[in-house]
């Protein structure tokens, strides 16, 4: 732990995970709010943010004016990798939520931070409990003899199957096919099943997602133990296990 | 409820559902074994048999020895039909768990047990779970918006989607597409869920069906009934509700 | 159908159930806002709600100026008696969904209104899906041998078990023991399983909430057709079958 | 692995797991059945188990003639104590599946082997997605907030809670009460749910079991890897991770 609080800029801050992460940060111990990057700062916006912190439209004004230790970035596939670039830049530890980086992106942030021994975090799920589900199904995948993976998501969701059901399968790493079922329905949030099989009996992991909530115990992590880091890592779990 | 038990001749008797079946009815309170059809008479089935009922090979000769009161068939598409043909024309009261007959063999039954007022149950399925659930998922799906329907089975039931998920769907009677998701998976035994989905909320209806056991309740209740019956009917809902 | 708006009066606006109600009734074809019924008019309150309709603190004053055809009470133990009685003596047709009237109201509500062959609905659950869990469960009892019911709900519902399992086990009418268990934990927000056992099978049903929204269709209904009613019913179950 | 098959003396082997473990350990790659010790070897017993090896009522006489490289025993809290006295002082590797031993026996079972450095395994329970359940239950404990466990059982098991259940709640190692709950019905087998629950999800393990043959995958496992140990180790786990 550190004496002063990590101070934790935070890019996106009108978005949904943003908002609830201002919320979250700002009342969390051993954090503080160095800076809000919105993507415009008109009235309503100001209205709600300026509460939390000063409220910034240039990445890199926030970062020359505030130098934040963590640079939490929930924005858009549009803007994330300039923002980490130029967070890495300034020696400031990323932690990345935003997706739509590509796999070079993430190989010369690890080469940049290297440099420096900085830490960072590129986290493409935030839920503690869904990060359990990918692991135990993996540990799980040894031992079974088969397995099959159902995600449930609202009727909204038109992309299917879920990204966190691709992943599942990924971590599972087992040589038969792993068949991924897709439901879309009112009234559901965001739900996986990994169903194993074995000889007379099952073993089905469940994960329910019922709120945005649900991240912030993984973006709170993640803030509170990149500055212990000295390397760019990618996937939550490296701090869990 | 009659004085003397109902006299049910079991075609069938060494199938899997028969020889469960033949046990049941000897153990159950009101009927009686009239006689039990086999496709081969040699000395395992007899000694397996033969304390239960006399054993038949040929129809005709079981009716002629033993005018049964209800002819409970659970052979194979090859031999249900003519069994039923030859039970009506004799005046037995059939209840038919074997599948395999066409819409005209069903026709053409009801017809010729219309002119003797003739009781008889065609039974795709007797297991009274698997038709409450079919009965529940059709009045939801008057109120909820929409609804998706997996079934799991074990792995060496290869096709899919299974006939009662088929049915089920049929049943809703609803005019939006409802997906069927196949499991198949060692370890499963056969279960069905229908997911209704409306403003937040969801409503599931689950059916477990565990062992060949889960049917007798179902064969005994149409052998027990078929006789208060008047026609032909053509599902155990009949007498249910 | 009628071809005016039915005009609502919603008592317990600034409420949790009330609030989402004010918007919902807003926006519902064939239902108009007549009048808002708060504790304390506010300025906080006022700015929210009189975009949606005229806000009383008085409930003879809304009902003597606004003239509703129904009083839609959502507030608490302590008001809903007495603004009942008012709207039935002012013959509006009442739709009760708070709570904590006795026996002797209802028979009060039920002889008043039958003199002015007045509608009226009491309606401790809207939830729609959760009519239906209670209903299926009925109809289940008299075909399986045994049930349990699991209620699970997040951990500051402190009350257990829930009014719903309890009304359920009711519902049921069976003459053994029904076990209900309650969960309590951080993440859940309002489910019901009834487990029913048979003879190698198993039959579910399960009801999951996961917003107020639920509760919407069921209240929109009960405004529209309680105009139809010539007497006070109590469950809205028997506006859906 | 050895070039001989390893030699397996099973003791109960009349009994319902004893009698599933002579025909897998019969049908098992790298296994044979060195002697079946029966409690009275009736014409029946004799009929039914010589042809998968010898059968013995005296456990001495079993391992004078045949030296077993193991002792599988399958009996009853009556005889597992002295038998596995017998084995260990005769050098021959206990596989402990009976239960009613007590702390002591245990203690005394690891001494002797000890001075051998005699392999052994004592497993409470045999099914591998048991112990994955139990060992996942453990490693969610340090992330989520609180757990709940219900477990389910057919009407005949008259003992609750579980003993899986309470093995499952101590492998936890929470300070916070865990509440489990019992649910026996007819149509159930033998099932456990841990519910975990955090802020703005849960994640739930649940494991079916429906047959004996779920443990025969973990009686094998057992068999073929105590030959390797050189201590007597407390849960098939020791062979899982």
């Amino acid at each position: 732990m550190t004496e002063h609080p990590i101070r934790v800029a935070i890019a996106g801050a009108t978005g949904r995970m943003g908002s609830t992460a201002v919320q979250a940060i700002a009342n969390a111990q051993g954090l503080s709010i160095a800076g809000l990057l919105v993507h415009r700062a008109n009235e309503g916006v100001l209205e709600s943010l300026d509460r939390f912190g000063q409220v910034y439209v240039d990445p890199q004004t926030l970062i020359d004016t505030e130098h934040p230790d963590v640079w939490l970035d929930l924005t858009t596939p549009k803007s994330v990798v300039r923002h980490i670039d130029l967070a890495i830049a300034a020696n400031i530890r990323p932690v990345v939520g935003a997706t739509g980086y590509s796999d070079a992106d993430i190989a010369r942030w690890q080469a940049e931070a290297a440099k420096a021994s900085l830490g960072g975090l590129i986290c493409p799920n935030f839920a503690i409990g869904a990060l359990l589900m990918m692991r135990f199904a993996k540990e799980a995948a040894r031992w079974m003899e088969r397995a099959e993976i159902i995600e449930l998501h609202h009727a909204q969701k038109l992309d299917m199957p879920s990204g966190t059901s691709l992943r599942t399968r990924d971590a599972m790493g087992v040589d038969y096919d792993v068949p991924i079922h897709s439901v879309r329905l009112p009234g559901l949030v965001a739900h996986q099943e990994v169903i194993f099989g074995g000889v007379g009996e099952t073993l089905t992991i469940r994960h329910d997602s019922l709120s945005r909530e649900s991240f912030m115990p993984g973006v709170l992590l993640a803030c509170r133990r990149v500055v212990e880091l000295n390397q760019v890592l990618y996937g939550l779990e490296h701090l869990l296990w």
